[in-house]
């Protein structure tokens, strides 16, 4: 088969890679339906994480189970499922209080731009659908995936909840479908800092009351200016870079709580200022497992659309187009179909 | 009269001042019944926070009202009163979310190792007790007024819940005092880290069921074999030191609380390493002001005797030797009668 592969800085090519094969009893292969770009695959894209060696790539997917190792008991072939960037066992005791991507078995799913996947630990990680979905929802369930568990965990460790004034750092598709969650979960007033108006759209859609075009201290001192001088209850922090940590933390009020999901680059966070911001923090790698059965559950009922993140659709083989898209921001994320 | 004054390094003198007076009327003047060392006047003594000019010194107080101000409502002359070490107006919107430390018009109370005190925004700041206690109660009422408050907050903000495995880093008295809060919220594992034999004893008597003596990556090591490998529910840590915040880090379990409530100095924390650790963590200067009626309360009904952490009592005009005596780490905490 061909498959997505990094060579290098902005060379990513779609070559001739082996097909991959049932290795372990507890693996599954899954032919994918749809996979997508992820905003943290440009992190090496761009050369920011180092290229080592010619890399498979891509982390999201969901498509139908082809053939199961003999130890798989909770999805069999034909069923359409959903798994984490992060295979886990769901057993272990860090997985048991909800944690699944710090499994104590965990493993990087990585190779997902390519028609097979080979899913590891098959039973904790993918989740079935109800049924075979139609075409139209697919994109929404493979937001599941990764950005729309990662937006929702970010929201939940944010401790959005009813009522609530919420910021949300970053107008990516995690930051959105950040936005999407806080309104799901009942915030009353959601604030996008965001200064491309495709995204303010989106953002504006998915439940954004407000929008801030300022960054930095410009950006804290504007949500101050909305939220009574004291900042708001929650923030979400969806970027990774310290200027993003720290416009989070300064514009949440006292008491009150930042949930980031932004892979930290270069981040460093003073402990007395972290000290004196007297917020919560929490965050990391999102538990995308604990929250698929939720997350498959309203979007099979209509009640969310993450897929809406999707601008751009390309056939696998123009992945390296998607990439482009993507770092030139013509595009919020590329949707891929083998 | 005369009152402490720190003028560098070790160098602490008990020499006449000026009695204080109500200056505004929202003011009360206290006199004090007892005072204290806190284990962060150590950082200013040591000269590990420059002392820039003659300082007067002292932050912890309880005692008679001597003097009220005209617009001072809620205590009278006669009353014994608590306060924090945090002067707050109770009122504004981040009192009124609990972090009466960060008061909007938050003012440090820093002259109280004298015999009379000032005490600013009197009816936000200090509660009285319900009857001018008997001096036996006098130390555990003092201890309230910050190492006491803090330590509860430290387990507070760890989230100690009933049933659960508590780590405390830091024996000095703050810390003891975490293991007795962690004992009273109902944890049923705590796992005191200490070197120092009778502070063990304390930790013991306060509740502790474990002892660690090792420290950094040995310490982290011994904690995990403690705890089925994962690390601790809820971790407070103590101290302030980089070492002693990593070590909360990592000794707490994916998705556990670190309760941070030591001033952090030279403190800076690894973004990345934060997110891959995956615990919340909440901390700074304790609102001791909101768990003041309760803590009075337990103290008043004999159900918690934080006084204990008192292993020196000098008269006050022999200040200098319990500031001396804390250094050496001979005593975990003098109490000062004027």
């Amino acid at each position: 088969m061909k498959g997505t592969v990094l060579y290098g800085p902005r060379d990513v090519r779609f070559e001739e890679r082996d097909a991959p094969t049932i290795g372990q009893a507890t693996d599954a292969i899954v032919r994918i339906s749809a996979t997508c770009v992820c905003g943290s695959d440009l992190w090496p894209y761009r050369g920011i994480n180092p290229v080592r060696q010619p890399t498979p790539m891509g982390h999201e997917y969901c498509g139908i189970v082809e053939e199961v190792g003999s130890a798989v008991k909770s999805v069999k072939p034909g069923q359409f499922v959903i798994g984490s960037f992060f295979a886990s066992d769901n057993t272990c005791p860090v997985c048991q209080i909800g944690y699944q991507s710090s499994c104590q078995h965990a493993e990087f799913v990585g190779t997902a731009q390519a028609p097979l996947l080979r899913v590891p630990l098959a039973d904790g990680t993918l989740v079935a659908t109800p049924d075979v979905p139609t075409g139209d929802v697919v994109p929404s369930l493979l937001a599941l995936s990764d950005v729309m568990g990662t937006g929702w965990f970010a929201a939940d460790a944010a401790n959005v909840k009813p009522g609530k004034t919420v910021v949300v750092v970053g107008d990516g598709a995690v930051g959105l479908l950040g936005v999407l969650s806080a309104k799901h979960m009942g915030a009353e007033r959601i604030i996008a800092m965001s200064r491309h108006e495709s995204r303010q759209k989106l953002a504006r859609e998915f439940g954004a009351t407000d929008i801030v075009t300022e960054r930095g201290d410009e950006g804290v001192e504007r949500i101050k200016q909305l939220t009574n001088g004291i900042g708001a209850d929650s923030v979400l922090e969806c970027v990774g870079t310290q200027q993003s940590m720290m416009q989070a933390i300064q514009s949440t009020r006292r008491g009150g709580y930042v949930g980031y999901v932004g892979v930290p680059h270069g981040v460093e966070l003073n402990g007395e200022q972290l000290f004196f911001a007297h917020v919560h923090l929490h965050g990391g790698p999102a538990p995308v497992r604990r929250f698929l059965p939720k997350l498959i559950d309203l979007v099979w009922k209509g009640k969310i659309n993450p897929g809406k993140v999707f601008d751009l659709t390309l056939p696998l083989d123009q992945v390296a187009e998607g990439y482009r898209a993507m770092d030139e921001r013509r595009a919020i994320k590329t949707l891929l179909r083998p």
